[in-house]
């Protein structure tokens, strides 16, 4: 496999974080890498090959100015690695929209797709994650757009979750189908009908709400970006709020710690099993190459997930899944 | 005080849940109470004053239509009876649409407010609640809308929760003043204008986004009911998910389950101060009454706190302050 561009200039925690990730993907799991970015500020490489790049596009730059003018940028060097067949993906942690734009860029956009989506898994207890998009790449939608995104959430989810006929809802506020607003309504209709669903393979199951998202009830959830992204972020909120009312909870006085001690290993992985970092991040589906978008916030366990679903997306043949799926339309 | 009216009829868990509670309210918090519906079925109602009313609308059925036909319903009977002036508040934890119609129905709406609005308290840990609003009473919204929620959301927060100066926020998907769709910044417009603020005694803080909704960052927290909506039930999936998960964590051998017994207070305290019943359900602000919508699974706890927020906000005088801002305008 050609190695995955790790955007090393990428995140709240770049280089150091993302080099030890990405070193950790190669050394742990056997996953080849290329680092991107200025390499004089990477520390100890491990011996990972390096794409040099000179710019880095800061978190809060605005996205399409800063691709189009920062060529040299670790992130659109990332793109360009996949592109020119240096590189099988990239992943980046930096600033999102520029991450979208330079895969927009770089890679392209798939025939038949009109807008790339940012996918977001999930996680539900004891159960697979449920695949929410778009969580976030197009804040104002069209309705024909999200039977698009229903298609591509179905591969993915087959791909990445081994789901054969993923269960495909609409995120309303109500399960009949005249819940909603007009936007909704319209997607309803669309979505209702059956030509998608035979030929994706996925089954209809209509309007669900935002207490289904992390059930089991659901495998695809198909919104706006808007919709979408409020959501993740709900539920990032939620879950560490929750955290960090429960570590509280065993702090309380010296039986609760002890409690505490005793609970380490189940909180562990309630916590590996529900923490964002374990999910190895977005991906941005619609454009011809695997492209991996994580939190600015990832560390180094945050990268290393994420060339992990990389390498993995890569070798199950996602986007060849989805180009053949676009070009049947 | 006039008793607070009881829907007793309203909810999964009608009449005996409900009946239970408003007994708790009456014999434990002093509040004066009336129940009302059908009180052949309702059991030992503790003596409480009893309204008569033959017919019960349906969790499902359509709201408008339902409380036009159905006027001896236990829902219409209650608004009608804050609206005689035999009660104080009305309380239901019936079908939200059919309440928010029987409430404008029977106390009309405040002259000045376009369309009232649930405002829901999403608790904090460790903190005062934020209030979010609208939690779904308006699927579609104008982004002037916006702007009276902003406003009867600082006085509900004043008046509920002491906030002298309640911080407002917009929800967006990123906080700089650009983000969101095109109806979102058409409202980021309008409540950027200083006189609403000072008007009211607010903190206008920009954009907010869904992880914000449960810190101590933001204390009125605007949005339209359909994002509302979908906000408050992927709080509520998230909050069920994870307390879920953690029952199992403390399940998962002797070693856990013995230190899940000395847990015990410190996670009773933890899910008493998350918990959705606790918070007393959602009020419907622009009515010219108290009206407190509870969630459709309301027990008895869930509607003791009920009565006891609908008797506090009748007590606080709550409507005449809504009624008095409106007047300004």
């Amino acid at each position: 496999m050609l190695p995955v561009a790790v955007d090393a200039m990428g995140g709240d925690n770049a280089p150091a974080e993302i080099v030890t990730g990405a070193r950790r993907a190669a050394s742990e799991l056997g996953i080849p890498v290329v680092l991107v970015g200025r390499s004089a500020e990477f520390g100890d490489t491990g011996g990972l090959e390096v794409i040099e790049a000179s710019e880095v596009i800061a978190m809060d730059a605005e996205p399409g100015t800063s691709v189009r003018r920062m060529r040299d940028s670790s992130l659109v060097r990332a793109a360009g690695a996949v592109r020119e067949g240096r590189a099988s993906a990239m992943v980046s942690a930096g600033n999102t929209g520029a991450a979208m734009a330079s895969a927009l860029l770089r890679l392209g956009r798939i025939r038949g797709i009109s807008r790339p989506a940012i996918a977001i898994p999930v996680p539900v207890p004891h159960s697979t994650h449920t695949t929410l998009l778009d969580a976030g790449a197009n804040a104002e939608c069209r309705p024909e757009w999200l039977v698009e995104f229903a298609q591509m959430g179905c591969i993915y989810a087959r791909d990445r979750f081994k789901i054969e006929r993923p269960r495909v809802g609409l995120l309303s506020i109500g399960e009949e189908a005249g819940k909603g607003n007009k936007f909704v309504k319209d997607c309803f209709e669309l979505l209702d009908r059956p030509a998608w669903a035979a030929s994706s393979g996925a089954e209809w199951i209509g309007n669900v709400e935002g207490r289904d998202v992390m059930t089991d009830d659901v495998d695809v959830v198909v919104t706006d970006g808007f919709t979408g992204n409020v959501t993740l972020k709900t539920l990032e909120g939620a879950m560490s709020a929750l955290l960090g009312r429960l570590l509280s909870a065993i702090d309380t006085d010296a039986q609760s710690r002890r409690a505490g001690e005793l609970l380490a290993g189940p909180l562990d992985s309630m916590v590996a099993e529900l923490h964002p970092d374990s999910t190895g991040g977005a991906l941005l589906l619609g454009v011809k190459g695997v492209c991996v978008i994580s939190h600015g916030s990832s560390g180094a366990d945050a990268m290393t997930n994420a060339v992990r679903v990389a390498a993995e997306m890569v070798e199950v043949k996602m986007v060849e899944h989805l180009l053949a799926a676009a070009h049947q339309q």
